[in-house]
């Protein structure tokens, strides 16, 4: 099969299609024929060497990917080749094959198209496990989102609203802030023009955010824990903005609040098959009665990857960025 | 009625026992002669100007006390005039009278006398609360308490192995170590000889602590992350070693950590009366058994309130100090 490999980290050029051993299903595993498979900044971390693979995971960038089961490995139940699905990967959706554990298989939801699906896998585990599993958002909070136009963004939204929350969000744009309102978003943050502690504390009568959910990491910390609600969770998912920052204990201490951290990818087999079978009995249903909508900015042919970083990197987009085969 | 007051903040000596008007028990609450009132931390913090009591709470110090109902306010039931009882304090303990809220009274448990029973509230609250409430200590789980030797670390180890946990405890003699053991600690780490970041790791074949109870801040912010296990938690509930410390965000990522902080004395009625339900329900009935003993270090007269916090300041006591009235 061919795949995009890195033979050197570096920049979007570092991507290169090439052909390489097709993946073989272990037991407990399914091959998958990819479709699509969608663009995480993670991918560009793992792409510049500072983000390698698990022990045991494919080589090659691609977290999430939609297709058709071709083989099953040993030990398989519940799925049957020709079956449409959309996955969750500790790496290699950027491939022909991939081989994926069945516990991390979803299907494609009735009403969304098989490449579309390739939308869905990390954005749905990322916000469920973080901001309803972890956090506990309930009706009637307040919900901050950073990056509400980003593939986790706009998931996160939509999944806020549906559950009754209040949604806060900051983006870089007008145009990203009108479309996080389409979204349903309720209070709209400009990060390059307001400050978000001061734009929260006025929109919700000074008592702040009861979760956020934090794609910036060491260059927020402060400022997001300052945000927090009496007994407030922060839910770092990404540290786009640095690594190592000041905690204020006090602060902390005062509003009984929580700071959690957590990836995805070098989660346990059974960890990450349990989030998704969270997101099937709760998030598929409002997918599938479109109170929810996979967001795609758009779509670029698989060997032309180095485009789709790129774009990711320019943060132009709004949602999801898809690389198709074929 | 007489009560220790604090004309001015500062050292022991601000401690003045002076005449002071009777406390009015409000709707929901009682009025209760207090027998025996422990010192804590905090009250040395709020002797030196440090912490304020919250809005609507005694002037007076005092966090926890022991005695007897003399007076029900209006729309109290389950409890009579006469009953022997101890209470959470938001203050005022330091005493010979308190009005008390309802739901902060806990019965004494059989087979512990009324004087001793004032070294139980703060304790079996704070430890049941962030150990097992918010961190959700498991049998088979590793929790390291700092500070074994306190009140709160002999309440901590005792509750953990009650529940099957593993215990690791630092403290600073060896005096103190062998006091932890017999409570049933089982990994002894002497902070002033010892790096707890590695002793602990040596001694749980690398894994570290699930849980962390915390006293001291800051000052043990990184190390504690770094101590922590995958999927661990640590509950901050002092601040003795600063306030603002580096948090290595990647450090918490990876081992998709939590950090919480809190403090009881300023949470709302209803939190504090649902946390000294549940410890009458969990804790109480392991007290009763003898499986959980309240740890008193020494008795001192009301009066002599300076001198216990000289004690608790020297930091050579295991367990309660507690100050007697009459």
């Amino acid at each position: 099969m061919h795949a995009i490999t890195i033979p050197e980290p570096g920049g979007p050029e570092a991507l290169v299609w090439a052909e390489v051993p097709d993946p073989v299903p272990g037991e407990g595993e399914v091959l998958v024929e990819v479709v699509a498979s969608g663009v995480n900044r993670a991918d560009l971390l793992q792409r510049q060497g500072y983000y390698d693979p698990p022990p045991g995971a494919s080589p090659y960038p691609g977290l999430e990917c939609s297709g058709r089961i071709t083989a099953l490995g040993a030990g398989v139940a519940g799925w049957a080749v020709g079956d449409e699905v959309c996955a969750l990967l500790s790496g290699g959706g950027y491939a022909e094959k991939v081989a994926v554990p069945a516990g991390q298989l979803l299907p494609v939801p009735q009403g969304v198209d098989l490449v579309t699906a390739a939308a869905l896998p990390e954005v749905t585990t990322t916000v469920w496990s973080n901001a309803f599993m972890i956090a506990h958002l309930r009706p009637g909070e307040t919900l901050l989102v950073h990056g509400g136009a980003s593939g986790i963004g706009t998931m996160a939204i939509q999944l806020a609203k549906a559950v009754g929350a209040t949604v806060a969000v900051t983006a870089g744009s007008p145009e990203k802030l009108a479309r996080c309102a389409e979204l349903g978003a309720d209070i709209l943050i400009d990060y390059r023009k307001q400050d978000f502690v001061d734009e929260l504390r006025r929109a919700t009568g000074g008592s702040g955010a009861d979760v956020i959910l934090d794609i910036i990491g060491a260059k927020y910390l402060d400022r997001n824990v300052r945000a927090l609600a009496v007994n407030g969770r922060l839910a770092i998912i990404g540290l786009q903005g640095g690594v190592k920052g000041e905690l204020n204990l006090a602060t902390l201490l005062n509003k009984r609040a929580a700071v959690t951290a957590t990836s995805l990818r070098r989660r346990p087999l059974g960890e990450k098959a349990s989030i998704v079978a969270a997101v099937r009995e709760h998030v598929w249903p409002l997918i599938e009665t479109g109170r929810v909508q996979p967001i795609v900015d758009r779509r670029i042919a698989l060997p032309e990857a180095p485009e789709a970083h790129r774009v990711v990197a320019a943060s132009g987009h709004v949602g999801k960025v898809l690389l198709l085969n074929g």
